[in-house]
């Protein structure tokens, strides 16, 4: 594929300091047009793609488990050359058609935005559930979408104060973490998306006893906490990391969920430097790279 | 009631240790005699009791979370004076009748096996599950064998050979953690009833990718923990602490469970120095204190 819009990810900032110990071209979000394949009619075609490359042979990969095979390659993560280059490649079968009603800005969310959808197949969620997004970045901003389609008591828990502005202009309640001690102990569900070390016992802080915290973030670093509050408050904790993608191309394409507000800056690939540096102030949301044709 | 016999469990070393800020009459599993009650006919039983006093007022308690509720008191941990004593009191809601065919030494596993009894009722077991328990202590030896009611492929990780080899005698599969490089990320159900800072982290490198762990310990320090790993491979954690005494004392009635192997010793009283010594011996099970009559 030649790729025509990429976008910058937290993952992306933690390989750079270490995490995965990759080198090699990072980048794994990313809309292409296919300029080669073995089926004739994707040629052409603009697409997007699922990261993980599975061996397809080993038990995981036959339990239907490819996602976590242990011989698996990772778009600008692990073993593989990712997006932030003019062109890559992955298997077909990775591929998924971007609708034409889906511009590129939108499309270089799908794999995110898929992650966010992953969060109720996992995690059940009643129309009457209480729902807490902690983090009030480019994945909180599409998880509290997502689970607004399925529970109108959703609260994004956020410290920028333009960011979570951004938020309540697309209809989202968002407020500061620890503004009400009512919060403690409040919801049913909540979704840890920030990204940070503190996000885990902070989850804990707001969740019910017996509900559910569902955690979003990898961070190279350890940290040092308790768990035992788990236990005693019977807490369920569900890792998440991919989704899928059809639901996500499905959901912009019928304007469920709203993603171009959330596009920080565009720039093209030769000034990465300045993205990469955009990408860590605090009141981004998502920086993209365009790669010229 | 007037307690006929308590047992010693870890928590009560914790509590020795400060957790909880404690303090008051510890002991929290015992079979008691009932000597008072609103209801004439409880007078004379044998009786075993919850734990969890609720305040059955609050939004908790009103939801069915009286377990949780943060006006709760608990028997010998938190605001209530426990069972290493000749008498205790409890509500009549608490309590339980021990059928004639348990003896005191059975019955005062209840509490323990209820726990255990939990496990499956939080995480779905299928029969082709493989099931891994972490630890060799107590609950580990309950939650083993009710575990291989629903799971023929269940495998003990232990430390101490003595104790293994009790788990052995009684049909169990026990081996040393980190024996077989094939055990690694192998496991679809992981128990952890480790009662230790590494037990979590020990259960993750068991569990297989988008399978559970149960988390049953509580430790007072806390543990300094990447859980990223939860995350990349798709975890569910489940943390469980108290669990149904209807089905525990079921299943000691109907001899489904064996626990009389796992009595390590019995003392009066007033040697409870002696038994709390003998429990923190690595080879100890379940060591009780007989209160006399």
């Amino acid at each position: 594929m030649r790729v025509r819009l990429a976008g910058i990810c937290s993952t992306d900032l933690e390989i750079l300091r270490g995490y995965m110990g990759f080198t090699g071209i990072p980048g794994h979000e990313f809309v292409g047009e296919v300029v080669e394949a073995p089926t004739r009619a994707l040629v052409g075609r603009r697409v997007v793609g699922e990261i993980n490359v599975p061996c397809n042979r080993c038990s995981l990969c036959r339990r239907g488990l490819g996602k976590h095979c242990t011989r698996r390659t990772t778009l600008g993560i692990d073993g593989r050359d990712g997006a932030f280059a003019e062109y890559l490649a992955l298997p077909e079968a990775n591929l998924h058609r971007v609708p034409d009603e889906v511009a590129d800005e939108e499309a270089v969310f799908t794999e995110l935005l898929a992650a966010a959808c992953e969060i109720p197949v996992r995690a059940r969620i009643a129309a009457t559930d209480r729902v807490a997004v902690l983090g009030d970045g480019r994945l909180a901003a599409l998880a509290a979408q997502v689970l607004s389609l399925r529970s109108r008591h959703l609260t994004v828990f956020g410290m920028n104060e333009a960011k979570m502005s951004a938020l309540r202009s697309i209809g989202l309640r968002a407020r500061k973490t620890g503004e009400r001690p009512g919060d403690a102990h409040a919801f049913d569900v909540v979704v840890e998306c920030t990204g940070s070390l503190g996000g885990l016992p902070a989850a804990a802080a707001l969740v019910r006893p017996r509900g559910t915290i569902v955690m979003k973030s990898t961070v190279a670093a350890p940290v040092r906490w308790n768990p035992s509050p788990l236990v005693v408050d019977e807490i369920t904790v569900i890792g998440s990391r991919c989704g899928p993608f059809d639901t996500a191309l499905r959901l912009v394409a019928m304007r469920e969920v709203a993603v171009l507000p959330f596009i920080t800056a565009v720039y093209p690939l030769d000034r990465f430097e300045t993205a990469f540096r955009r990408t860590r102030r605090q009141d981004a949301f998502k920086v993209c790279l365009r790669i010229p044709g």
